[in-house]
């Protein structure tokens, strides 16, 4: 079995679970730029002890190299645990993140979400780095 | 030795590792609300592969609880690193998260940062929930 | 507030939260050890989708240096979740970990826990590097 | 782009690169199993400031489901880094890890290993679970 047999993908404006990657089309070179990712933008994913999504993570592929980078891991770890019972707790992470990354070239944003019952989803998006 | 022995803390507009954060003075519980955490907001922090900011983590201790709860886990991992040597490579992760909670009363924010030749660094925030 | 004010501690022996550390108490310089790492090794912790050991983290300080470094970080990510509902999945993580590492001095490994409901957990061990 | 572009694989006797996963062939539902994971079996990689393995991921796919559970993740956090420069720090941590579990079915045992310049590799292990 392949790792690519456990991630799923869809449109995320119809599949709750997909994660969104919104950063710039185009960002200067070595310029600061802000990513924010997130699962649920259009359709709310749940957010209870029993289930809620655990962590997004965020690669970079650059166009002229082989290998991916890992820039960000986000891990969401509040969901109304509490030693009252399930969702008895004061506090609920959703599930977005923001980075600020410096990029020297063009490549592809990738981000994988695990959500604790429905397991693993991807999506990417292009960015172009202008010299 | 203590674990409090190990975490350093000093005023964030002098000491360039201390995790600052960004959170609302007082919420309304059950609100979706927008916190940032981040290091060298002042004073920036070098970003190369010898030395960076690793990681940051935010917890959330309620007034009317005994524990504290992590709200969220942000990993930088992209400081240059390539195969064609330190500093080399075309990503850099800074040292700013944010994340969306929903709380359910007051209580501290606890933020701990780590640098990977600095070590651990830490600083806290009230925040006031209304019902 | 400080971190170390929600950072518990105790002996081990009579409450399940704390990290067990084990160790050679003297290692050589340079060498490979194994060092492991877990909760409830006299008294078991629960391990339900509601209430968990979620991760365990190693830390070291060197006896002739100013900083803590991180040895390694563990999560524990399945605890019987399923879309069939809390505690039918397949899958249980019990929190054990170990790792392996080269040192070369002398100092103190310290383990910080982190159960879903009851918080942040410590404990603490020389250990003897020589030459 | 999809991910699995970025994951890559080879036989682990040949490519140093590639998690290993170390498993009974065959356990007892339910059965406290010790599984270990790790990077460099028969060819060591590197372990300098500059280049190693940063994380390793073990998932498990039950043969009666659908979606993966994430069993552990491992992180190595000291590769020498130290103030007076890259490779004199006093820690470092060897990319294996060990996890306690328990498996209700049989299926897949599947770990993602990442390199801080070579990305991310794959492989994965059938586990036989014996009601
Ligand atoms: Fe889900
Ligand atoms: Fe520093
Ligand atoms: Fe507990
Ligand atoms: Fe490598």
């Amino acid at each position: 079995m392949k790792f690519a047999d456990i991630v799923q993908s869809a449109d995320w404006k119809a599949e709750k679970h997909v994660p969104v990657i919104d950063a710039p089309a185009t960002v200067k070179a070595g310029d600061k730029v802000a990513i924010e990712v997130g699962v649920g933008k259009e359709i709310a994913h749940p957010n209870t002890t029993e289930h809620h999504i655990r962590w997004i993570k965020l690669y970079f592929k650059p166009e002229n190299g082989k290998f991916a980078y890992e820039l960000a891991s986000f891990e969401f770890n509040a969901h109304g645990e509490s030693v009252e019972g399930p969702n008895k707790g004061p506090a609920y992470s959703e599930p977005f993140g923001k980075v600020v990354v410096k990029l020297g070239g063009s490549g592809t944003l990738l981000a994988t979400a695990y959500c604790n019952i429905h397991g693993l989803w991807e999506s990417s998006r292009e960015i172009k780095v202008e010299a």
